[in-house]
This record gives structure tokens, C-alpha cells and sequence, in this order.
């Protein structure tokens, strides 16, 4: 099969062995795939992955001999694979597991091939409703729907979200539907644009280095959100919020935060970080047809021009760039 | 009467006019006085503070004129004193008033004199039972409790304190009533013992400038308190707790902490800032007579000889430093 290998900050087109299926595993043909930052981190070796990189993705299954009822269904997957064994994965979230592999991040090949081997219990059928060019949003989006699990977002909750990016407007666009009192600050018109025709309040913060919206917003909030993708972004989310009130920290940088903590500590801040959520809960979500996924597709490529489809990824301001098989 | 006056990093000792009441205030004759970490950084003008400090005192009320039945009463207080009016002390907790004045700390005089002026409602009796040398401990054992109002600690919680300081002490002490699964980690044998003795588990590092105890101690903790003093500390109480586990940040530096967020985020941690507590809890919990606060006391001085005391407090390492009137 055709597969994008990543080694050395190197991508390889290569055509390597349809792989073998191991016990309560199915094989997958993907369809649709898409790249996320986590996959340039990659690429220049940041965690450390040598492999088929690639976990955002929608396709249907090939082949599932312990579940053959499973042949032929469209499907989406929860991308931390547990070992089974520990007390993490028995008593809590196999997401936690140390020993996990993750899907195209970690000791597990991904998506970015035309075929894929993942565990049935990772598993999530796509309900007919859902098109291929939603469902590839699943993961994404159920980061986005993890903030809602981890912190009660209610009607009256005054929320902000700092970053406009791909996360950012999935953020903004997702805890719209908790609360109406939400605000998106970005610096990209035409990215933020996308979430305001979903009834996104927004403002745009264009010119000066520093990312310093206590000048613009002075309101303070319940929760604000960092999906800067900075690491000073934590510390204007700190700023935006009240005595008491939570900052959910979405952006994973690879550089340290200078944080002035005496601020969390006299007002008494919650930092929460967030990371990937439950699928399940992103293909309830996307059935309900709240939101529009359609506009943050920038364009599709096929898994022949991977090359030319990742340089578009790594443009700065690029909207999802899908892989078609 | 005689007070202690900060003013640029110097301490006079001053004979001043006896205060006057305003509506709903008690005039409260200062037995006991502590002298805390925040005091010294007072002095170093850390809260742009002048006037008389000190916040951590019992005493008999000398004068209450909308509430007689209050004098005679021994009392101690809760140090922040809100506006009363903004949505904030309406709907939610005084403590975070953005126009609030704090007790020696903000816009308000303290309690390192013969006298001082608190509101009423600020004021809770001393029971029988506690002795003076115990309810001078309600606020900062206030402050302790306050992790077990943001966390649940229950009997199956893992829980580290780092810091053998005195707010370190009593956080381990005070959580130690919640859970037996409890581990204070300091560098002092000399106040290790205090906790030790009261039942609690101590592990001593001694050497090296790093406060890097994830090579003495392997497991991981549901919940790490820092209470180290050190901009650092943070970092180590991040590498101690589990996935999805919590870090409840007790140190005030006035340096900024480098934060590596990425790890936060992976695993999920809840970084919840904490500072002072509700006095009321603070009685209740000394009334119950758990743990023995006189082992906390290093001296005591008279109000005469505060120069003296407030050089001892400032000693590293010292225990807490009363002064008598």
C-alpha cells in the first residue's frame, strides 16, 4: 500500500506491506485524512516519532474478523490505544494509560496511508447523516468537546477564547452551543469570519507583537480559553478572567511559559489543561448539525501530492488541508 | 497606643492616636500577633503597603458599639473586608472584592499594635477550649484548610505537600485529618519532626540546589500542594501527580515561574491557585483539638520589642515568631 513515512524530518512516499491484523484489531481503508499541527510537531521530531504519522481521519472498514459485522461500516476512532492492563486503563481513561500508543503520534503507525490497523474498541461507526468531510473532523472536535466535560459551562457562563486557529474557531464554535455569552479574540479576518456566520461574537486584534487584549476586552470572564498556540498565551487568558475563574489550556508548546503565578494564587485561578476528549461525544455532536465543519476545509489533496499537501499546512494561517484516498 | 509602622523598608515604632470606630466596627484589643511570610514581603514593599502590618492575631473586643454583647469576647478575624456593595460580595465571596481592603495587608491597618479596628461580620468568637496560643493560627490554618474546600481529599486520596515552611506544615497537618496516604517532603529535619510527630509521613532531601524529589519519590499523587516559597516548586509538584491529577500552587513568589505547560496539557492537570480561607472553619477544626499548634511557636516578644522579632522571623528556616502585647 502507499504510505507517507516521516523520519528525520524527511517525508518519504513509500510502498510498504499491507499491515497484519492482530487479536480484536480491524483493518481500516482510510478515506479522508486530516493534518493537524500535532503532525508538523511531529515532523520536526518533537515527539520523537519515527513512522506513518497522520490520526484525524473518516474510512471504512476492511476487514474485522472478531466483529465481521463491522465489514463495510464508516467509521471514526478514539486515537489513544491503552494497554488494558493498568490501573489507569481499568479504573480510569485508557487516554492516560503511560503505557499507551497513540495513533500516528506514538509507537503505532497512522492514517496517513491507504490502509490503517486500529483497535475495535476504539471504534465508532459514522450514523449515515455524518459526510466524510465532517466526520474527519471527529478527533479535533472532540478535543474541542473535552472542555465542556472538564469544566461546567452553563447559559450564564461568560467564556473567551484566545486563538483563531483550527482549534481556536473548533473551541469557539462548539461552547457557543453551551452559552451565548462567548466571545472568539483572533487576529486573522478571514479565519474568524468563520465562526461569526455561526453566531460567534468575535474581535480581531490586528498589529503589535504582544498578544494584549486587556486593552480591548474589560470584561472579565468565567472561563477563557488559550488556543494561542503561544506560550504566552496563558498569561492574557490569566488576565481575562475573574476571581475564581478557570483558563483551559489548549495549546501544547514546546518552549516554556513565564508565568506570574502570585495573580493565580491571590485570585485563586483554575489551569486546566486539555488535551484529546471522547469521540463518542464528537459523533453525537456533529448528528446534531449545530455547527458547520464544511468552512474550515482550505483544500484537498491526494495522498500521491502528500508533499505539496503538507507544505500547505505548514502555510501560517492555513485552514484544514485534507488527504483524499 | 503603641504600634509598629512600615514605611519604606523601615519599621518605626510609633505612639498613636487610639483608632475611631465607623458604623458595624469593633474596637479589639490585640492579644497575640504572628508574624508571616507576608509580612516580610511587606517590608520589602512587595504590596505597596505603609501603615501598620500584621494579620494574624487574637484579642478581646474592647468596643463594639452596634453589637455590645460582643465585649469582653475573645474573637479572632477573616482578614479581607469587601465593599459590601459590588456583585461580587452580593452574589459570591468578599474575598475576591476587587475594592476590598486587607487586615495590615491593603488600605487597612493591622494588628501589630495595641489596638485595631475590624468590621463586625469579620469577627468570630474564640470557644472556651482555644487556648490564645492556638487561635493566633486561625488564619494561616485557614489557608490550609482552604485546599480541602477546592479539592476533594478523601480517605483513598494520594496527596504530597512539598515545603516544610510553616504554611507547609500546617497544610500537611490540617490534610493529614483527610487522608492517611499523605507524604510531606521538606529539607528541614528540625521541622519535619513537628509533622512526624502529629502523624505524618515525612521524607527529608537534604543537599543540592535543585528541589527535584521525583528520583526519592516514585509513586504519583493525586493532589501536590507547593508550599515551597520558590518560583520552582511548581515544576516539582507537576512531575508528582498523576494524569488528570491536581496541583493546588500555595507559594507567593514575586519572581515568574517557568512552566513547562506542554506536560499540563498532555496529562490534564488542574492547577488550582490558594490563598486565604474561612476563619469560621479554621475555629471548628481547633476546636476539634486534631493536631497540636504550640510545636509551630519558635518565640514570643513583646509588642515593644518587634524590631527584634520581625529580624528573627526573617531568619530562614525559623518557626513562627508571636508577639505579645
Amino acid at each position: 500500500m502507499k504510505a507517507v513515512v516521516f523520519e528525520n524530518q524527511k517525508i518519504t512516499m513509500a510502498d510498504v506491506p499491507i499491515p497484519v491484523l492482530s487479536k480484536n484489531e480491524a483493518l481500516v481503508k482510510i478515506h479522508l485524512a486530516g493534518i493537524c499541527a500535532t503532525d508538523v510537531a511531529l515532523f520536526f521530531g518533537h515527539h520523537n516519532f519515527a513512522g506513518i504519522p497522520g490520526h484525524e481521519f473518516t474510512g471504512v472498514v476492511q476487514s474485522a474478523p472478531e466483529q465481521p459485522d463491522l465489514e463495510g461500516r464508516r467509521v471514526v476512532a478514539d486515537i489513544n490505544c491503552g494497554c488494558g492492563q493498568c490501573d489507569v486503563c481499568r479504573t480510569r481513561d485508557p487516554r492516560h494509560c503511560a503505557n499507551r500508543s497513540v495513533v500516528g503520534i506514538r509507537g503505532r503507525n497512522g492514517v496517513f496511508a491507504e490502509f490503517c490497523v486500529l483497535p475495535l474498541s476504539n471504534l465508532h461507526i459514522v450514523p449515515d447523516g455524518i459526510g466524510d468531510k465532517e466526520a474527519v473532523f471527529a478527533e479535533p472536535l472532540a478535543a474541542a468537546l473535552e472542555i465542556s466535560r472538564q469544566v461546567k459551562v452553563s447559559e450564564s457562563s461568560k467564556v473567551a477564547i484566545l486563538g483563531d486557529g483550527k482549534l481556536g474557531l473548533l473551541c469557539a464554535m462548539v461552547l457557543r452551543q453551551f452559552t451565548p455569552n462567548l466571545i472568539l479574540i483572533g487576529r486573522h479576518p478571514e479565519k474568524l469570519i468563520i465562526a461569526e456566520l455561526q453566531g460567534v461574537r468575535t474581535i480581531c486584534r490586528q498589529g503589535g507583537r504582544e498578544y494584549e487584549t486587556s486593552n480591548i476586552v474589560s470584561e472579565k470572564f468565567d472561563l477563557a480559553v488559550d488556543a494561542t498556540g503561544s506560550p504566552a498565551g496563558i498569561n492574557e487568558a490569566i488576565r481575562l478572567v475573574r476571581p475564581e475563574g478557570t483558563v483551559v489550556i489548549k495549546t501544547t508548546s514546546f518552549e516554556k511559559s513565564e508565568i506570574d503565578l502570585a495573580g493565580v494564587v491571590v485570585n485563586e485561578l483554575n489551569l486546566i489543561g486539555s488535551r484529546c476528549g471522547d469521540i463518542r461525544l464528537a459523533v453525537d455532536f456533529m448528528e446534531k448539525k449545530v455547527i458547520d465543519l464544511h468552512p474550515m476545509i482550505e483544500a484537498l489533496y491526494p495522498l500521491d501530492s502528500f508533499e505539496k499537501a503538507f507544505e500547505h499546512a505548514m502555510r501560517k494561517g492555513s485552514r484544514k488541508i485534507l488527504i483524499q484516498n
